[in-house]
């Protein structure tokens, strides 16, 4: 691995190389006696995803003026975390639920997928608090809390169409901005930046992950199934109440909003295609309005780091959850 | 609390100061913002449980001249990830595997006991991380990767009637003792004590916890259901391939294991009474010689330490897994 390959002028739509580099860090350092974790968690790592949150740690610290080829495994361990996770996200309750969800718990059932991502935060953790010292190890399991708690608020809220968008925007900085921050923040503290840096890129990277989750819903009700990797309209199938359907049910009139308590009531799917069309004629622009808007927050938020490529790109980054609908973020479900 | 409840001479037998700690300690100290993970999490600490490893870690900083009740705290942490485990071991996979299971994942559903375990794992990290310096967050997260390794190993052996009793005790050192050792080893490295005695109160640990886990399986086909909690045979049931049988088997003729093995292969819990009436009469005694042997090598491990009343109570700890058949230890299932 060259130190080209992590250049901060690394484009910001090439990820290739970055998803290389996390790929190589795990293929020769993750390993455990056990093939049946190891294999999960190297499925989920393989199954796609943009690195974005390693990506964040390493234009971080070369914004501060650290050398990214130095801090790849701090980098890659933001990625481990999001995989841990999503193993974690697999378990299902009952055939009820099975629905969408990926191999690890179909494959393996329920006890291993548990395992497996016990075990991969585990290893984290006992790899960080060897490597790192405070306060590294501590934002990261604070980060973990944060993602977890998220996750229970966001399932509490299945279905609650009296969801107002503030609540909606505290589990998406619980559950996903948190991690986004805390990739930024290590990315400076490693290298040793400023409280004043540390602090302007922890604040990118939360405005920056509520933009992502905003993007992330409106994908689901406007990609193309093929790029999306799943069924259009598939956070409606599951109950989940996205930013999106919350704006659309504050502009809509009351008909839309009886269609949808109805589909949310009972379990026809057949309701989805009407609700996608109520929610892009009347939710998405609102919401891409929000996005703008916490682009436009992250963006001020770098305003304490020096110029560099690497503070442009991290820019670019957060223009990039501005674009036209047809731009897809990837792979969604391992983004 | 007074200092008097945490005196290294409070009996072995009486728990119930220390279980009362334990409980103010996570009452006081364990919140969450989410009702639902701070009532998983407590309903499975207030189900029972002896508490013996904060015991163990207790006993350690004073058998090393600290005072236990200025490390409470750290004590409290190992059971709270003893408590973690045990929300993660609710996690059930579809109708078929879920007898015997606990109330976590059958109120609350896979997802949530999931999460709770999760949030678990992260508060105590977030606060260990955030009150002791190096080593112990590294021990602690080593500790949970090999109970997570060990509990695969267990998954990965059910029904597996060649398991040698070398890979029996590999997989209890794992899931079981490597907690017990980390508990002593914490106390000790948390009041500076020397590298040898940190060292003897590590190894003590680990073979109490061995033969700690081969005492729970002998109760599991000793113990009556009133005081286990659970039908006896309940490993059986599970699938499991637990030291009693291994020594049972090694030891009766054909006929038997062929009644074990057309059990295995079967689903009639019919056979049962007659499997547990075999391992009494051809395993038990051969168990009990290892669990003594293993207790002799936790009280050797304890002769670099000085006498002193801790050390004392230390010994009786490992001494009570020598016991007569009829003294149980407490409700075995959140033991």
């Amino acid at each position: 691995m060259s130190d080209a390959l992590f250049s901060p002028e690394l484009d910001a739509n090439d990820n290739d190389d970055l998803r290389g580099l996390v790929e190589h860090f795990f293929a020769s350092r993750f390993s455990t006696d056990n093939a049946i974790v190891t294999e999960a968690v190297k499925r989920m790592l393989s199954a796609g995803g943009k690195r974005i949150r390693p990506r964040i740690t390493l234009l971080a610290v070369a914004a501060c003026g650290g050398r990214p080829a130095e801090h790849l495994s701090l980098a890659a361990y933001m990625e481990l975390i999001h995989v841990a996770t999503l193993v974690h996200d697999d378990v299902v309750d009952n055939a009820s639920t099975r629905r969408g969800v990926n191999a690890t718990a179909v494959d393996y059932g329920n006890r291993v997928s548990v395992l497996a991502g016990d075990y991969l935060f585990a290893w984290i953790f006992k790899n960080v608090t060897a490597g790192y010292a405070h306060p590294i190890p501590h934002v990261l399991s604070a980060t973990l809390a944060d993602i977890c708690d998220g996750e229970v608020l966001q399932l509490q809220a299945l279905g609650n169409l009296n969801l107002t968008s503030n609540e909606y925007v505290e589990i998406a900085r619980k559950k996903t901005a948190s991690l986004f921050a805390a990739s930024a923040r290590c990315g400076a503290v490693t290298v040793g930046a400023s409280e004043e840096q540390t602090r302007a890129l922890h604040a990118f990277g939360e405005y920056l992950g509520i933009a992502f989750q905003m993007r992330d819903d409106v994908l689901d009700m406007t990609a193309d199934e093929r790029s999306l990797g799943k069924p259009v309209g598939n956070d409606l199938a599951e109950r989940k109440v996205t930013i999106p359907l919350i704006d659309a049910l504050a502009r809509s009139g009351g008909d839309f909003r009886a269609v949808v308590r109805r589909f949310y009531e009972g379990d026809s799917p057949d309701a989805i295609p009407a609700i996608v069309a109520g929610i892009r004629e009347f939710g998405i622009d609102a919401t891409r309005r929000r996005i703008a808007g916490y682009v436009e927050k992250a963006r001020a938020a770098l305003e304490p780091i020096a110029a560099s490529p690497a503070k442009h790109e991290l820019s670019k980054l957060a223009d990039a959850l501005s674009g036209a609908p047809g731009e897809s973020n990837g792979q969604r479900r391992t983004s």
